[in-house]
């Protein structure tokens, strides 16, 4: 293990950290003054710059080699970890979470997109800290590491092994020869639909803070809203537009769901490419039928008085869950049990490789029922040797089996943490849901962690657990397992 | 497909089956003399006699090359599916289950060894249809086709394909070159055990049908008793002797949840083999692991009121369910959630390979471990190679992909199950558990069919639904699921 470039490149990610945070000290000045708020970003960048000049310029000399697959999974896994950590600075200096366990929990939260909240009364919050609470989902829905690629090609220095260590999914896409230009490239795809959809939410009606900050949630699929009853709240409210923000919501939050090397070839002008990729075809297809099945589901059991209200909320719902994001305009919780049932499997489902979303990614789920039927096959013709492929890109063994091994990790981690969690005494529905939600990166849950409650009533060592579930959820479980294996930290 | 070779064995199951329906008419004319009952035994033979023989001698030929692995799956899936019907017709003749939905899922559940049941008062039927409810556990346990395999080596025709399909675990071994000679093996052993199960049960003053039926129950790890209340009524009844049945029971339950063949080598001389087989000694860890975890957390909650009563119940529960039987001595529905969760993983792991218990298997979890473990070490060093292997027995990549995919379709399948039963309405847990522990072949689950309750209050197409799992289960899902592709109904 190469100590001396990993202290580098984390400083590396500190002093950009510091950047954002020196900003919203000049918005909580400038924009929406507030003094105790404007103070903690100040302090907060000061810390932050002030570690990451620190370790970038730790004595010792290091060079492009020394930059294995060890070193790069070791630097996104701390780099995730200490990075949640310096996020959380504001919201305890601010005095709006001041507890270490809930300030880690909501920034972690935050950076892996996931949308669950301590908070119960989050309209009570400084409106700089509520942004930057929904910024954090802007940064680490694309990456914040892929970030640091993009601006400091200097961090080219073992830059492919930081890519691949972050971006979700089983193969990240490199779109162009060099990293660097890649991470660039997926960063304009995501700044210009960002700013689509502030247009689009600014348009249609909705004021300028609440539009940011809805679609930071959209676009890194985390699902932090700065309303007490998030989506909803514009219809319990009886806002005119209400409808309109949730369909422009539903868009950004399907767009980002899908895989955004598709978004660039389409910005490109090869439009064609979303009805040509298997996975965006199939992440359309389960969207459809679950609005339908739950939409029937919700008819049979007259939970709405009209098919009109019955697809308003299924298909916002379905979109929310599928896509790791979690904004509610209704209450699943108290959805017949069969809709709840179908939303969590939606949770393990997740969005697709190479989104911003989390779960274990449709590109798998489809490789596991192509290797299904494979299978099958082979014991009625053992003798024929079936091959699996998308489309014409055919997948080896070897990737088969590492997709395959993921999704194995993915089921022991959460068996794990339910079994751990379950020492909390609570209902078998919240702690096998908040499990699921927190790992996939969601947010709502069920029962005592269903859309109209949150994770504050959890002792400390539950929201430990879960920071560390949702860190795993969106690197994928391997960087982060690595940091305990005894071997990573030998010579 | 050859039809002629399929319906001539499958003629030959029923003429087996028809001789102990007359077996069975005679202890109900002569042992528990009841005339509805002898009756009911005498047509069943009839129908079953008369079925097989029509199977048997319907005009064509066939040649020992006709049975292929295609053909062996679909005798396999098939005869188990009219086995279970066939098997139903005492339940149906007597009137003690008149309706059909209710007898098959009742039959089913005895020979796949479920022992899950429809019935409120148990203690109401005739005696010789409850010995006959727990003969189909022993019949099923070890395997209604290993038999017929054992008693007609004219069945040696594709018998090896045979076996594999309907024997447990990865790779079913064969103890000696021939199959008809391992079947025979397997069943001496079984059938000793049983001898040894009933006189144990006997000498502790436990009267001889109830002997019998809980030996049945245990031996097959069944789960179906004579008593409304299972193993737990002796203690509630404040029997002297009841901790000593209880220890019998779980004695058996555990030696019925090891592999077979371990038991033939002791037989043989060879005790050491317990203590060097891997499986083995994991299933052992788990238990004792499974029992203490448990204890703690029964104590923790202070559900009893002694440790002797805590681990009295924790060890026979631990036992009993993830041998997959199902006999209970207390309400585990009442147990604080973590254990309940702690019993449900149980549910999904199961028994070990190559014994007559059911779920994931022990041996293939173990391999889902050792492959995760590689998997990270090889993060670390891609360069080294690393081969699974238990003891001295090296896996292949072949056979990794093969046991992963089964825990993946059995996943797939549950969670289907699970969404279609949420069609009931009933709750998260009721659905949730029905399903594995029909599918795992236990029995009880939780909520609505918790130990205290049963299957009687479900709609029939969920009873349908549910006998489907149970024989998925037992075969371990390819002798079913080729019945249904259309390619293995093909020239």
């Amino acid at each position: 293990m190469h100590y001396r470039v990993i202290s580098s490149i984390l400083g590396i990610f500190l002093l950009i950290l510091s950047f954002f945070l020196l900003a919203f000290y000049f918005i909580a000045l400038l924009v929406y003054p507030e003094e105790s708020q404007a103070y903690a970003f100040l302090v907060s960048f000061l810390v932050t710059i002030g570690s990451g000049l620190l370790l970038y310029l730790l004595p010792g000399k290091f060079s492009e080699d020394d930059v294995t697959f060890r070193e790069g999974f070791v630097v996104v896994g701390i780099g995730w970890i200490i990075i949640a950590l310096y996020g959380a600075l504001p919201f305890i200096l601010s005095g709006d979470i001041p507890r270490i366990a809930d300030a880690y929990f909501e920034s972690m939260s935050g950076f892996t997109t996931t949308g669950a909240s301590i908070l119960t009364e989050i309209e009570d919050l400084g409106k700089t800290v509520l942004l930057w609470r929904s910024f954090t989902h802007w940064l680490g829905g694309m990456g914040f590491i892929v970030l640091s690629l993009a601006i400091l090609p200097a961090l080219g220095v073992g830059g492919m092994q930081l890519y691949i260590a972050e971006v979700p999914g089983p193969n990240p896409e490199k779109l162009v020869p060099r990293v660097g230009q890649t991470a660039r490239i997926l960063y304009m795809v995501y700044i210009i639909m960002t700013v689509a959809q502030v247009i689009a939410l600014r348009l249609a009606g909705m004021n300028m803070f609440e539009s940011l900050c809805h679609t930071f949630g959209s676009m890194g699929t985390g699902g932090f809203s700065p309303l007490n009853a998030s989506i909803g709240q514009y219809q319990a409210q009886g806002i005119s537009n209400a409808f309109m923000f949730e369909m422009i919501i539903i868009i950004f939050m399907f767009l980002a769901g899908a895989n955004f090397s598709l978004h660039y070839k389409a910005f490109k002008g090869n439009w064609r490419v979303y009805f040509q990729d298997p996975e965006f075809k199939f992440y359309t297809f389960i969207i459809l039928f679950s609005v339908v099945s739950i939409g029937i589901d919700l008819f049979r059991f007259s939970v709405y008085n009209s098919w009109g209200e019955i697809f308003r909320h299924s298909s916002f719902t379905v979109v929310s869950i599928i896509t790791s994001t979690g904004y509610a305009t209704e209450d699943f919780d108290r959805w017949p049990v069969s809709s709840q049932l179908f939303l969590v499997i939606l949770m393990f489902i997740g969005a697709s490789a190479g989104s911003t979303g989390g779960g274990i990614k449709i590109l798998r789920i489809m490789t596991l029922f192509k290797q299904a039927i494979v299978e099958l096959k082979h014991v009625i013709h053992p003798k024929r040797v079936y091959v699996i492929r998308f489309g014409k890109m055919y997948i080896s063994r070897e990737v088969l089996a590492s997709m395959n091994m993921f999704v194995l990790l993915y089921m022991i981690f959460y068996v794990a943490a339910v079994l751990i969690l379950s020492s909390t005494g609570y209902d078998m529905a919240t702690i096998s849901t908040m499990v699921v939600s927190c790992f996939s990166n969601i947010g709502p849950g069920l029962a005592k962690v269903g859309p109209a409650h949150n994770y504050g009533f959890l002792p400390d060592y539950a929201k430990w657990i879960l920071s560390y579930m949702m860190v795993l959820g969106r690197l994928e479980i391997l960087p982060i397992i690595v940091l305990s294996l005894p071997g990573t930290w030998t010579k």
